[in-house]
């Protein structure tokens, strides 16, 4: 059974979203990947994060451009955490998008991550550190990650002036 | 059987609803208002918005602040024109809001109106419009209204410098 | 006689409220579709407000981009529901057509959608939404519009990962 | 006749306006305030607008907050030079009135100024100094209110630390 | 040993960030509370992002405002989740705070909750969510407390127009 | 004598800026020009500002991006009308410079319009609307062009649905 | 001869702009606290920008609000270093006053603080580090007012729910 | 030993940050530039700040993008004056990553730029104005560059009309 669900709000955030499920992979996290929409979906999502839990997943990721409700729509129907990813909006940048899944009000939570591919990356991360709490391959798979990326910074040559 | 449902996220925001079930009152439409919360009652608010119609409303008025999911989940649920009022935020002055309620995908509309009160009043206003177009009491008492606030700008006295 | 009425501020903004037209179109709603310039041509803008009503259209939509008055402009004349479209502007991203049209005073109302292409076709939609208040023809092509939509979703092959 | 004239879309608007009022009259220039709103009394503004020129205004200036469509309304109407204020408003701090009053298309200008009372009072000395151009004693009057001003600045005692 | 530590960037975030403790007192969750500068104390920082995960925390939420940058620097030293909330600043109204906490790069995740009170309290919720994965007795003192939050709002007596 | 200005703060500015020369020579009103930078050339701006009014020059128009300090410098050497224009920024798409132009504290006024092109040309047509004051064939060639212009809205065909 | 000149563009600045001078005495740094207005008083700030370096001054610090071009223009007629502080604006927060002084062109350079009080004392302090290059009593004094400011936070109670 | 340190959060900030190298490079002072990133290095930025000042660097210039706690984490660790360049992010395009520097909290100064390359050459210049302080030959240089860049823009051939 998957340890994570990454949903999103339309296929068109898949490739933002699919960095989640790289990074997922690169940390030995298993996962399962689906569009879900709020709008257009709302029986789907019910349904998919009532029974979430019972499934078996640790955390859900959510990505939803514009008026995002998707992640803090999942959050209000399960008591897993939930992770949301601003996708990137055509017109207002994604800030749209950061409004939407941050500001939730007192009582239902979504942790949020940067607007657009670094920020789904890093959903997976965070997802990943969660279930490191419980897992000590992904733990030992966390911090070798960490420990590989400062050594690349630390391994890059000298810096030369550009023409 | 009222002709408007007005609904909000939280009793906090019934001080700027209450715009809207004024300017109901002064245009002679009937309401039913109610908190709903998209994120603590969100089977309330599934119930709510696919027995809208059934029930013979003909226009739903929805405010929130903050991540503001209330009007899009409810358009989501049902065919009747949805009408959303941004909640002025403590933080972020409503401009949240407004991004959470009117930057909605294609497929599922929420027609927005302005920040706070005024957009409160006016979402009465325009839900009368619509029931308007069956409703010649309900024309006569708009046409009549729009009237009397052009008499009131025209009646003020000369302006007088402040000391 | 056509239900809707859409107009625009510019030719320039075609290209984005043709979605509103197209909408009307896949949901059986008859529109006739027009540039008025608030700033270039006012006394047509007046006229065309002050006759909507007995010519006999429904609803009417306005787009416009930058300091964006049609809409309310258009409002200000008539008392038939008005919906607003920001055109995505070429310097501020269409926030500045958005304030424009959002923030009316209380007592002369525009619903705002949201800004550019999706904002157009939802216009269409929620036109739509209120002419089939009265007509079942067209509420029956909503519903089956938003279940298709619902379906397409559903339909969707698994999400691969790219390359 | 007045020379210039002073125009806001509502009378809550008139504490801001008046700066430039009383601006106006220390710089020694004749004006008329009204009050003319865009949305509530359309055909009042079309009616000032156009006889602006006749009644022999060489300047109008134009306050409003929110949508503020006025001074761009005015505008379309005429060929006189017109001066926007945008008036702060209360959800939105007055960046609403400023895109809405700035953000005019090709073809239909106005000269705007700072958002609330400094613009409101810079109003009346941007409209003065045009007054100046045909009119010796305003210009004389501009340069002295110029030269009291940089001697004022010059004037002060030093500063001291507050406690 | 405390499951989860609350750090904070100055005694003045304190009044926000006492909500994500009481928020954890209320759902039975042990907590370590205390202040730690990035900027003021960094080798504290660097001791306390370190050790954390040995001292047994499960979960850390970092709060600040301005320039905000502990709850990431936190990141930069731990594997363990670090959530992080946004204090109101008194000039960008924690928009400032926001962005800094939230626009991490690819590779340190901080999962960033709203702006003020209602952030820290879901910060709050948020940790308990991951504390509940391994420990049933806050699993189902979250699902009591999401439950009574939900009876709260339906027992709500109707809503009554103010004077 | 030229009766107008134009100066910019690079020659960057100048295809923004030189809508406002072709505006001014399809009025018919001359002009004059330049590159002044308050930054790189603060003498020169000194220079250029004080003695534009003995020059015969009746308006001056400004234009600058990012950090526009030209045009209010050039506003607080002469008590000749001054109009800028906020030149679009590469970085924050020109609301530095609408901002850094139109924010002008009391007592020294810069009537601003809108950001880039659109914003440049209508500074052309409000020089030559103060121009048209004391000029009668400016005045024609004003009335001429606008009523032009709103022939040019009403001669448009037809609008044809896009592909 | 003091070795750190304060300018600001109008008394009302002095309350934030003291901030600065605290710092600077608490560090033992000589200055010179003037209004120096660069609308209102253009002649002196070229005068006093010209020969600061000659006076012997080795830093200068500009507070301004609004359309804040003192820093700016200060730095165009000097070789020393300037550092910018942005006054809180009445209407945009200091939005204003941080994009007119941070967003300098290449070529004339502008070290800008924070927003407000807080970036008053930085600014002073910020003086100092440049001072103490040349100054070792000043360098104790930074390095005793960090370690203090270190200790302090270190030496804090423990933190105590509020009521 | 260089007189100037360039630090940079990413090797994709060099692009940006090299020009403040070909600054310090034309106005003769020496550098040492290094990416040294806040959250994935945060080791080596410890020991980097610390040891700054023993090796002889007189300022410390800190690019980074986003939440770009880099030149602040720096400051925090050294009296060195230190000077940031928000780097362009490619969501937000540089807002996050200017608040991020620009807010710190009072005790801990960054000396802030514009947002991208016009920033970073102007860090490399007011790098080189502090080092002329106590150099004289450095001070000639920036002297040069100054009047150089007035007689450039006083150089430039007329304008003409773009086709």
């Amino acid at each position: 059974m998957p340890q994570v669900a990454i949903v999103m709000g339309s296929k068109s955030d898949w490739p933002t979203m699919a960095q989640a499920a790289k990074m997922l992979d690169t940390l030995g996290v298993s996962y399962h990947a689906q569009v879900v929409s709020a709008h257009r979906t709302p029986a789907l999502l019910t349904e998919f994060s009532e029974t979430a839990a019972d499934k078996g997943y640790q955390v859900i990721i959510g990505g939803a451009g514009g008026a995002a409700h998707l992640p803090g729509m999942i959050a209000a129907h399960t008591h897993l955490p939930v992770f949301g990813v601003p996708v990137r909006s055509s017109q207002l940048s994604g800030v749209d998008s950061l409004y939407s899944i941050v500001q939730m009000p007192k009582g239902v939570a979504v942790g949020t991550l940067a607007i657009g591919e670094a920020g789904a990356a890093n959903a997976g991360l965070l997802a990943a550190q969660v279930v490191a709490l419980q897992d000590k391959t992904v733990r030992d798979a966390i911090i070798q990650f960490r420990q590989q990326q400062t050594a690349d910074v630390l391994a890059q040559p000298p810096l030369e002036l550009p023409e």
